[in-house]
């Protein structure tokens, strides 16, 4: 692999055109894959909005690929991105980085230092996990209100509008993702192997996953586990467990109803925490969500069963399907801490 | 790495000394390492059992290293326990190789091919998943009865008098093998992350998994848990888990309540596929039971656990420690079928 040193990957700038106004850059760096969108910072709120260029790259979550790796990837996405917008460093007065595998206080410092090394003083940096770009996706970068998402893992995000911020699960398999896309797979492997033992009910998952997989028999689903342990791999069974609930299969509707309430008391336990729903429960708030866990299929609508959920308890929370992608997201994060910053300096000079 | 073609390996048999006797072979191939020992064929039973080498090398789960990588270790621990015992290949009489990771027929055939290539014609080849040295560990070779292994993974195998077999579990935490040590200790992470969330109860589990480890707050067992996710180093946590328990908290209680319910099922699961306690249920079956799991702690014993469990359904079972390891156990299992070979032809001469 050719590998980029951060002198190299913003050598690209110096065959650029010069000062062409002022720059945001948002990042998502996902399990999968990291995203990174270039807006005009002076932005009217058009819809759509105005992404001058979007590059995607590979994954930057530090504990998945390592330290070195995780920042090349984002060093490379977003020099590509300004290069694409046909933009410099100089132009750039905000970037917004959320990424998975920002957990602790230590890591979110960590970044901030090294992006300070890449963009001049002025630049105002802001370092996220993932799931505050999504937050921010649903409420036009304004942090306040509860995100979930579900999507090969899952994590449920919350603010406060005076700044307190709360989460809940988010921490992998091993520690206790359940309502995850990965989860309810996993789920559904389990409940074919305990068929098969005789330790469960027979289930249609046993057929349908087998088709799925092209695999003869239950007892070579160890060997496919062991092949690659992606959570991504196992997660992309999520449509045959949806379909074989569907399909009346009691098995795999028991999987998807735990994982609704899995995915309900991850948001509960933010807004309980935050106190988002106010001291009567009704006090409203936005509830974004986000992830193919959570989209409608044919009869099941894992994400309207948890909005049901969690609306008995907090009738005030209103959910929001994001138009825009979390990248957008982190962007929009940014300009807003800054127009609320402006908009806090006219006060004062007022 | 230095690599050693089988044709090396087998170089250390020019410099040893002539024939001394028939021996025979039995190799564990567990989750972590893989052990050979070297027994005379001509064996009087005494106790101890006169081993006549014994020799350990690294994993050999051709799922978990790779093909090459576990022949070659395979290879290698035989070779060096046949040099150590003074014996070449021409003195071995049978190979017993139980190695995790055998769990089609398809991959039997592919190592006896293997083995059929190093060893001459005479040789008798046994190849087996590794919970079946467990078994034989435990009846002296005979394969008759029920073993359950609860260790970092877990696994239940059976077989009847005339042959049939059956197996519960055993296919790594993906698929569900929730009453083995990694399974106890993942969800006592998972307990611990949930009392953080606010999604769970308060536990004692808290305190003593961090000051385990040496970690300041639950946010740091993400990253602890992505820094390596072996099974074996989860597992490590078992003992907290059990002290956690005998110190009466309730959520490590139910955990360990848990792992006993999940575990006596693979158990009933075999016994019932193979009716080994016959119509009644009493009909009397070895129970073999090994691995750290079900050793006996201060207060909890959660092998005991299980043998009640067990025998509240067939009275039958009798629970037995087996006193040797399982490597010893797959020579026995080689002897055995040997001697009832030879005991079957003296019938047929009869």
């Amino acid at each position: 692999m050719q590998r980029h040193t951060g002198r190299d990957m913003w050598d690209v700038e110096e065959c650029q055109s010069p000062r062409m106004g002022s720059v945001i850059l948002g990042v998502d760096g996902g399990a999968s894959n990291t995203v990174c969108v270039c807006i005009p910072a002076a932005m009217p709120f058009n819809d759509p909005l105005p992404v001058l260029s979007r590059t995607v790259a590979g994954c930057s979550n530090h504990n998945s690929v390592g330290e070195d790796r995780a920042r090349e990837t984002l060093e490379r996405v977003m020099s590509q991105a300004l290069l694409k917008a046909r933009r410099r460093r100089s132009n750039v007065c905000a970037v917004c980085l959320a990424v998975a595998g920002v957990n602790h206080p230590i890591d979110q410092q960590r970044m901030l230092d090294w992006l300070r090394d890449i963009f001049p003083s002025h630049v105002k940096l802001f370092v996220e996990n993932d799931a505050v770009a999504a937050l921010a996706s649903g409420t036009m970068g304004k942090l306040h209100g509860c995100v979930l998402i579900a999507g090969t893992g899952t994590i449920a995000y919350g603010f406060t509008s005076d700044g307190r911020e709360a989460r809940a699960a988010g921490a992998g398999p091993v520690l206790g993702d359940w309502g995850s896309g990965y989860g309810i797979s996993a789920q559904a492997l389990t409940a074919v192997v305990r068929a098969y033992d005789g330790r469960g009910p027979e289930t249609a998952l046993t057929n349908n996953i087998l088709d799925f997989l092209g695999l003869a028999s239950p007892d070579e689903l160890i060997g496919w586990t062991y092949e690659d342990q992606s959570w991504a791999r196992i997660a992309d069974l999520l449509p045959v467990v949806v379909e074989s609930a569907e399909s009346g299969d009691e098995v795999a509707n028991k999987i998807l109803h735990n994982s609704v309430g899995e995915l309900a008391s991850s948001v509960k336990a933010v807004v309980q925490r935050l106190d988002l729903g106010g001291e009567d429960g009704k006090h409203p708030f936005p509830l974004v969500m986000v992830g193919k866990v959570l989209e409608a299929n044919k009869r099941w609508d894992i994400g309207n069963e948890v909005i049901d959920c969690v609306t008995k308890n907090y009738p005030g929370a209103y959910p929001i399907h994001p138009k825009v992608e979390p990248a957008v997201g982190a962007a929009l994060l940014a300009w807003n801490a800054i127009a609320s910053e402006l908009d806090g300096d006219i006060r004062t000079v007022q």
